[in-house]
């Protein structure tokens, strides 16, 4: 296995660094917004779009793909990259948020950011609980058909093997803010032991993330920073219900950050354009998301601070608005991916009322593009101890 | 106006010929498959995917976009061609056939080869007609918000006009074969009062071509023929139920085609392969049809001959398939298309069973590139005398 990180440059103001992930299928410049491949497919894109968007690594579903089409079937077919054709550094989640977002999530109708849904979306499939989790592991309900299936820790490993991805993740038990105290206290415990297992079981060949879980409660975040750090995991993931705001995650990421080495550091699910900037300032090297992807799909597509994006506007424009009906410019005049070359908003607005394919993929590879050209401007702006200054710019 | 149609070379064995059709925005090489763009968009592909395929030109529905967005607002964004940024010659129906298959054809559940749908299919919606034809034209009612609109040859020319297209079509009243002699001949003598009408009213920086209707009658087939052939169009086009079944298809070119003079034919909305080499060697010089993208969309993706492709399994394979379940292969080992070139059909089978949008592009990619193909192949043929055996090794 190859698996190194070299940090590059460490900001002068604060905890952002640029770095160097390598594996055996590539580098990943950091920090970096891994697209995600949920289904061994960024939603709309196919691999050469990935490619010629010049992403550097995916992150896909070890949940989803070992339901369908199964990670065995995945394993004969040349693991994740050789069934997608993408020939550059894979990661693969656990499925342990899954646990969280298929059980206590759906009964309670809960996103990862602790957001309760308004009563009036709650559907009666949303109280159903799909995932139990107990000592051994996870019991889950396949969303597709309905047949139970088990996940232990070392299941994941194997199953993770299986995928063939570069880097994976510890098998965790994601909380939510709503749990309390012993609860969060008696699932982190859980997680500290298939932390362990985790190491145990995984494949020498895939470099090893352990997840540091606690929820909102600082002890139990400090507890499991240190416990995850001292591991012999290639690097570090933070997971689980990240409070119940923005400030909340900020807070954490200062608690647990000073206590970890200097091995690459994953955000798991995180994706605003805010938050990129609060958390690669407090250290973070590596993010996924669904974001970019799923919004675009939803008629939100990102427009640049100098094209009117800013917080206050979460950086979105929504292209269904009557404004966008006749309007020739493209989303963003700032932007230079092929959308932007190409298309006008009228057009993007007239395929997404029409509801034609054409657009989604169109829409994502705007916001794809958008997302990968941020993160280079944050490295470079690191390189270049401009940082604070380029944070600045977007967030004020 | 740019409009010129030469003859390359006559098939000595048959009436199939290649030529040129000349336009102000470039150049169709004949016979040829024109790639249908309803909404101003090939569904699931692109203005970029549509160069990258090589694609000739474009036909887009009249109907369609006079309903959504609207014809004067594609006007104001430079017609359907700058709408859509597709440099390209570009072709638009008249919303004719609109008038027959939310009329007529969804009253009595047909479609334009006179397929009735099996009972069990039969929808409360189907029954429900959304046009009513009289002299002047047709009413419609918008199948997108109810509203109620007229059409009349004029106003076809108009809207044609403003979508701006390079070749247009004259309005006409398309027939099913479950509509009588007496019922055929009144529209008959409608449609060819629309087409002089069509001919005064057109925009003369376009070129028009006149449609041939009478459905399965020789006498109103033959009247047909020789009326619009008398007429000043730039072109002819074959239109309306073609009879019961492909023989009865075949009979009507065989009746009229030889009572036309050497202007481009085209046969609307024809599409299966052994449609093509048959219609094809009848004299017809393009096609239009959405069956390459809409069968893509279903899991039917065309096989060439070599690779197994025939009449019986009309040249598709089903991508669902359990057998395709782990298999390593491309679409067609002999294809060299974007997708064949990189995907396997396990892969394939995944995205289309996990409904993941990337599936839509990548298999109508290489749907579209097939037809196209399939119509370069017919073309050297042409050149090379060995039409009659190309058609051989396809069809026998």
């Amino acid at each position: 296995m190859t698996f190194e990180f070299k940090i590059i440059k460490n900001d002068l103001r604060s905890r952002a660094r640029t770095g160097l992930i390598k594996t055996s299928h590539g580098n990943i410049q950091t920090p970096y917004f891994v697209p995600v491949a949920t289904s061994a497919t960024v939603r709309a894109l196919d691999s050469q779009d990935l490619e010629d968007l010049g992403a550097q690594c995916t992150l896909a579903n070890t949940y989803h793909l070992h339901l369908r089409p199964g990670d065995k079937l995945i394993q004969r077919m040349g693991g994740v990259r050789g069934f997608m054709d993408f020939d550059k550094p894979i990661f693969t989640d656990s499925g342990g948020f899954q646990a969280f977002s298929l059980g206590y999530g759906r009964e309670h109708n809960i996103n990862k950011l602790g957001n309760i849904f308004p009563e009036g979306k709650k559907t009666k499939e949303a109280e159903e609980k799909f995932a139990f989790v107990d000592d051994d592991g996870v019991k889950f309900v396949s969303i597709y058909d309905g047949i139970k299936h088990f996940m232990s820790p070392k299941d994941s490993m194997e199953i993770q093997s299986n995928l063939g991805a570069d880097i994976i993740m510890a098998f965790d038990e994601c909380t939510s803010p709503l749990h309390d105290y012993d609860y969060t206290k008696k699932a982190l415990e859980r997680t500290h032991r298939w932390a362990k297992q985790s190491l145990e079981y995984k494949d020498p060949k895939q470099a090893l993330y352990g997840i540091i879980q606690g929820g909102w409660f600082k002890d139990l975040r400090l507890l499991s920073a240190e416990f995850i750090n001292s591991l012999s995991f290639e690097g570090i993931a933070i997971g689980g219900s990240l409070g119940k705001s923005k400030k909340d995650m900020h807070k954490i990421l200062d608690w647990v950050i000073p206590l970890l080495d200097k091995r690459p550091r994953h955000l798991l699910g995180i994706g605003d354009i805010d938050d990129i900037f609060e958390c690669v300032e407090r250290g973070i090297d590596t993010f996924d998301c669904v974001q970019p992807t799923r919004i675009a799909r939803r008629a939100s597509l990102y427009i640049r601070p100098e094209s009117g994006g800013c917080p206050k506007n979460k950086f979105r424009i929504n292209i269904k608005a009557a404004a966008n009906k006749e309007d020739q410019n493209p989303i963003d005049q700032n932007c230079d991916c092929p959308t932007c070359r190409r298309y006008s908003r009228a057009y993007l607005r007239h395929l997404y009322i029409v509801n034609e394919l054409t657009y989604f993929r169109i829409a994502s590879i705007h916001n794809m593009h958008y997302m990968l050209r941020l993160m280079s401007d944050i490295r470079k702006s690191i390189m270049n101890n401009t940082f604070s200054e380029l944070k600045k710019k977007w967030l004020d």
